[in-house]
């Protein structure tokens, strides 16, 4: 018996998630959009001749992307790990690669054993949508104070409940308290005028339920001046999902990296 | 009457090309696929209520895309440019977009007049294909000289005749000979093992149908060690384009800039 742990990237733009998430998106949609772990699953249905199935590190929404997602998975087949990724990227969608294979030990859990998450919320601040970005940025037209955004957004970091930015939807989330590890949120451009990149990261020992949008939402409202000083701070210290701003959109979002 | 210039990024992955292009293509997949001409059309009809032809810098093929597209039309409307841009981005599907709108002299041709145009063509080189690169690349996974490819296309820049660069089907062209501006060729990586593209960029005053992907995917064959040195050179002065390498594929192609 193998345990086989796969670095996965994939453009989610075309997938009702990684998984189909839970019973209200099993409607129109999730019939018309497959997962991408039933994709992968069913090309290592057609490489092993064995129904696998992959356990990942955790879900991401429809339209959400990946440039780290981990996921694991059994097996007792003795396939060298460089012909099982050419193989799987042989037969995976454009959208969905293999970056890595390997052994694993056998006690190694995608989901349990994950100490951190990266992940990227990406926002394009420009006159107009640029069109090679636009599955991939959050599109803004707005001027945003990102200097703002980096001192509002310090608050953010260590232990703290979350539940001001955990999806009201998710009522079964008992324990919002995350540690969250890092933050940096910077503005890429290449003239001083003209379009930019906001890209703002975040690293936490887990994230709740649309946590990431909803605080790339907040920053967003404080960026364009809407919130006052001190708003970040008092929002994730009400506890209240109602003070937060908006949820961002999903194609904004990238799980980075996975550290275990 | 004024004469309206607009420059125009689009990313052709869901086109059949600026314009529906020839007979052969009014098949299956022109009866599924838009040209972008119409659709800038159809927006620029509903905008300002009345049937507009643009005049663009030249056609360019299905799967190519565009940061620097120029193209004109001539209109009675008095509508604000900054107000015509905004309706029509507002309008138009996400991979279309107008960068800039301004008044031109009512002499103004975008094709008859323009100088030269700048295409780049892209390679992904690496072991397997990124996946928010899949529509904006040339996959090749076989390791590829740079240098080499560098020095090779040296030959080509001044007045040549392409002919042996000119798609075989295009017979009605009698005028092969055009005057390349500028070549470059360069490597861009993040890390010295790893992936990396190689971005080619072409400046002439004219191209023959298929002319930069022919030239690109002969020296893809160049940098992969399959045609020996002097190869490019030869095959220019045989002016046969079987000696030549294949088309290489239409996403990596790009019309970066028409020059006036």
């Amino acid at each position: 018996m193998r345990n086989i742990k796969l670095e996965i990237e994939y453009d989610g733009t075309n997938y009702c998630g990684w998984q189909i998430q839970n019973s209200s998106e099993l409607g129109a949609r999730s019939s018309e959009r497959k997962s991408i772990q039933e994709v992968i699953e069913g090309v290592l249905y057609k490489i092993l001749q064995e129904k696998i199935r992959l356990i990942s590190s955790g879900r991401t929404d429809a339209g959400v992307h990946a440039l780290g997602q981990v996921a694991n998975f059994k097996t007792d087949s003795g396939m060298p790990l460089d012909k099982l990724q050419s193989a799987l990227n042989g037969l995976l969608p454009a959208d969905i690669k293999v970056k890595r294979a390997e052994d694993a030990d056998l006690s190694f859990h995608s989901r349990f054993q994950a100490k951190s998450k990266v992940y990227r919320y990406t926002i394009l601040n420009a006159a107009y949508p640029a069109v090679f970005l636009k599955d991939t940025t959050c599109f803004y037209s707005y001027p945003l104070n990102v200097s703002l955004m980096r001192k509002e957004a310090r608050c953010l970091l260590g232990r703290n409940d979350f539940k001001a930015f955990c999806a009201s939807a998710s009522t079964t989330t008992q324990d919002t308290v995350r540690d969250v590890k890092y933050v940096s949120i910077r503005r890429l451009s290449l003239e001083s005028e003209g379009p930019s990149l906001i890209v703002i990261d975040i690293e936490a020992d887990g994230f709740l339920y649309n946590m990431v949008r909803n605080i790339a939402g907040t920053l967003i409202e404080i960026g364009r001046g809407r919130f006052p000083a001190g708003s970040l701070k008092m929002i994730l210290k009400s506890k209240d999902r109602k003070r937060a701003g908006p949820t961002a959109v999903a194609c904004g979002l990238c799980l980075m990296e996975v550290k275990y």
